[in-house]
């Protein structure tokens, strides 16, 4: 290849535009489209289901040849932006889904524009990332020896916290050794996230080794039997390591006794890890933090900027009270990520060094625009209200004979139902309707077999009218569900009249 | 709470501007400002040291008050935009980074405002990935019932694939019981990126449990010796699971013989993953499809659209060829993830079914983009250049005495050095020399004990004219470095006059 012919082929082959005018143009659009979908998003249903022919749209040829940026766009307009998940939205109260500011969606764009590499090396991307890591240690009381990493969420941080803590329990020879032989038992709730019976499965030990523990009413995990299955476990030649704390549990947001669970791990040796995906950041609350007391004495904690914090998604966290454990972990030397005293390889340890990932994209960024446009007090204040916003509910719950409350509320989740006969085909059956007529979005779980209606309110737009709404589509379509025989909803066509 | 009280708290709470008009305005600055910095990019120098009172402003206190938006921008366009890390300017040339684009940006802005969470649920966003998984499957020649998802980048799609050959060497009880007593042992060449190593750690096997097998002159893993391994690992009670082959080595860009690994693989009933973290995607470009032959026949495939494919960070991906099990894999009922025929949660299996995320970002949405304007042939048209870059460089590499190349150039990457006394240190500093300028970013490894100056070229809108300068960089520092008794580099801090 001679490079005559490189030079004669170079204005060809760059993906940057020929026209610059005409992309700029075109992103400008994008740009108000999008700030208009965020100011008018309650003109919108919350959540439409997605025709047949639209899906079918998605199933396309793989396309070979360039499109004009204008028609991809357009694809996007006519057939995403409708039927997206609806948590951008003041109605959207399923699952745990925080609801993204236009700030978080312009420190995005910066951050794709900049196309940082998290994994490592000396650049300011890094420094803003140790900035956020800074932040959150202070907000959640740890020594100025923790370290931290931004992760896709908290699924992941707390596989990383499983790991974080055996090589604590077996030394760093476990990396090379691997778990066999180490008979490792570790310790959470009935009512903790699924995702920690994943971690024990992927980190080798198998979901057997997790021990879920009792909880009382209030879903808390039950102190004196955790301590009494600790010591059965040790009495027949076990090694118990861990402890899995949570900080708002998924099914009604419970916290656990966070000091005792902590007096527990000091005493017995072990390690002490919250999995506060949504709660953790509830220590931004005045009213809350004090229920958070026991979190600033874990040794590490899981959470997500995604939920509470607003931050688009994904922006999970880990953060680990002793860095060097940390580091012990999972950093790992390699000749192609040689480390310098200057140039670009300076600047260990690495973000590679705290966790599993060499690529990574510039989560801080839309963490550091959110945290420093919003300050802390103003995002506390959001959480609080979620909080206040859920009291209502269960207020409004407790007010009508019709419904009733299936859990205490003790964070920003309401679990209820309609009374009926056949109550969970009922109740489900309700839930879908609502989330089909685009009123509002609530999910569903079982509560001791029992499903519930469940209304999470994390999204800083929703408002009292949203829980009245909510309220309103239960009745109407509880009344409808309750009185067709055979469970269908008559004239499900028509948008319900709802006494809103 | 009373209702009237939240009524009356609603308008200050939410984080929605008060006045939509300045938020959009600042966006359009922020893109304009974005733009001109891609379409100007070569006014700039390719990386800069931060100096230290830049690095200071990341040290500051949590921010509790709020600040305005277009005060934190400055902030941003002053101290983080200038000290980047580079591999958007066509001199980057350090490790495998990719280049991204001004549509891959916009794609970006979208997807975070609609702030959807691909964790799962029925939503348009799940089948923009599916799609792109379709694609995925198409270029790589996959049956229909494979199934990929997206991951932040290979390394965590690597370890996917353990824990899925795993799974299939093991049976599903592995997730119940653990990995005590499997005896099992995976097998890749030394010349395979490390994070297979950390995988087998992190998957609770150990180091020790992978056998990294002896390489060719060309990097290629020496399939006679990892035969022979194998069978010395089945005489001494072990059991062989995993052939890990890789397409496109980190130090070198070597590619393993796939067809002959895929047979050794189907012989012994062995899992056959492949790491073509940068060079999967090789298979669009019609010079070196026919190099990767064999990769259609892997269980496996991880790669990183964020590199050749020019998506913004992070893109990475999986593909499985038995869909089933890589959801045996990963799947797991939780009451608060129930699954419905109808509704928002209907579309099961979800994307949390197939890996360790629950929370998960719009990744498919920039690779949707990226595939649909671009087209596949463009994007291999974009391959091919760079590796005729690369042989651009060796050719100019081997016509130039004081330079001697250390490594065959197989695709995009080329190893060389400066001859000179005291070889690794005079290179060593050679690389930190042209980094701190400003003129290219290449990166090194170690080659036999021997410092490579390491160039990959990546990214699309890098020329000729930028691998002159590089030539031309190192041989004015190497001249410098040479005729330092004491290896410092009179004059650094002056530009130096490079002959261009």
């Amino acid at each position: 290849m001679v490079r005559e012919a490189l030079l004669q082929s170079e204005s060809s082959h760059t993906l940057d535009p020929q026209d610059w005018d005409a992309i700029r143009a075109q992103g400008h659009r994008m740009l108000d489209d999008m700030i208009d979908y965020i100011a008018n998003i309650r003109d919108r249903p919350v959540w439409q289901p997605i025709p047949d022919d639209v899906r079918a749209r998605f199933r396309a040829e793989l396309p070979r040849q360039a499109s004009e940026l204008g028609d991809v766009y357009r694809e996007f307009t006519d057939f995403v932006v409708p039927y997206a998940t609806g948590n951008v939205h003041p109605g959207f109260m399923g699952w745990v889904h925080g609801g993204g500011t236009a700030v978080g969606m312009l420190a995005e764009m910066l951050a794709a524009g900049l196309n940082a590499n998290l994994g490592g090396r000396d650049h300011i991307p890094i420094e803003v990332e140790r900035q956020v890591v800074e932040w959150t240690r202070q907000m959640l009381g740890f020594p100025n020896e923790a370290s931290g990493i931004f992760v896709t969420g908290t699924s992941m941080a707390n596989l990383m916290a499983v790991l974080v803590a055996r090589t604590t329990a077996l030394g760093q020879s476990v990396r090379q050794c691997g778990v066999e032989g180490a008979a490792l038992t570790a310790y959470t709730s009935k009512a903790a996230h699924g995702c920690i019976t994943k971690a024990m499965d992927i980190a080798g030990f198998g979901s057997d080794a997790l021990r879920c523990i009792e909880v009382d009413r209030f879903h808390r995990i039950d102190v004196a039997a955790l301590r009494c299955r600790i010591a059965l476990d040790r009495e027949a030649g076990l090694n118990p390591f861990l402890v899995v704390g949570s900080a708002g549990t998924v099914d009604i947001g419970a916290i656990d006794d966070l000091v005792a669970l902590s007096a527990l791990c000091r005493e017995e040796g072990l390690w002490f890890h919250v999995d506060g995906a949504f709660g953790a950041l509830g220590i931004l609350s005045p009213v809350l933090a004090p229920r958070l007391a026991g979190l600033e004495s874990a040794d590490s904690i899981a959470l997500d900027f995604h939920k509470w914090g607003q931050v688009p998604y994904d922006a999970g966290f880990l953060i680990v009270r002793d860095g060097q454990r940390h580091r012990d972990t999972f950093s790992s030397p390699a000749a192609y990520l040689r480390r310098e005293t200057r140039g670009l390889s300076a600047g260990s340890p690495w973000p590679c060094d705290l966790g599993p990932d060499l690529s990574r994209g510039f989560r801080a960024l839309k963490t550091w625009f959110t945290l420093k446009t919003f300050g802390t007090e103003r995002l506390g204040a959001v959480i609080t209200r979620t909080c206040a916003l859920a009291g209502y509910l269960e207020s409004r719950v407790l007010a009508e004979p019709r419904l009733e409350l299936l859990a205490p509320v003790q964070l920003n989740i309401v679990c209820f139902r309609y009374r009926a006969a056949d109550s969970n085909k009922v109740n489900g059956d309700i839930v879908m309707d609502i989330q089909e007529s685009g009123i509002a979005a609530p999910s569903t779980t079982l509560l001791d077999g029992e499903l519930a209606i469940r209304a999470a309110i994390v999204n800083h737009r929703t408002e009292a009218r949203d829980i009245d709404a909510l309220i309103a589509a239960v009745l109407e379509f509880g009344a409808r569900r309750s009185a067709s025989e055979d469970g269908a909803v008559p004239e499900l066509e028509q948008s319900p009249p709802l006494a809103m």
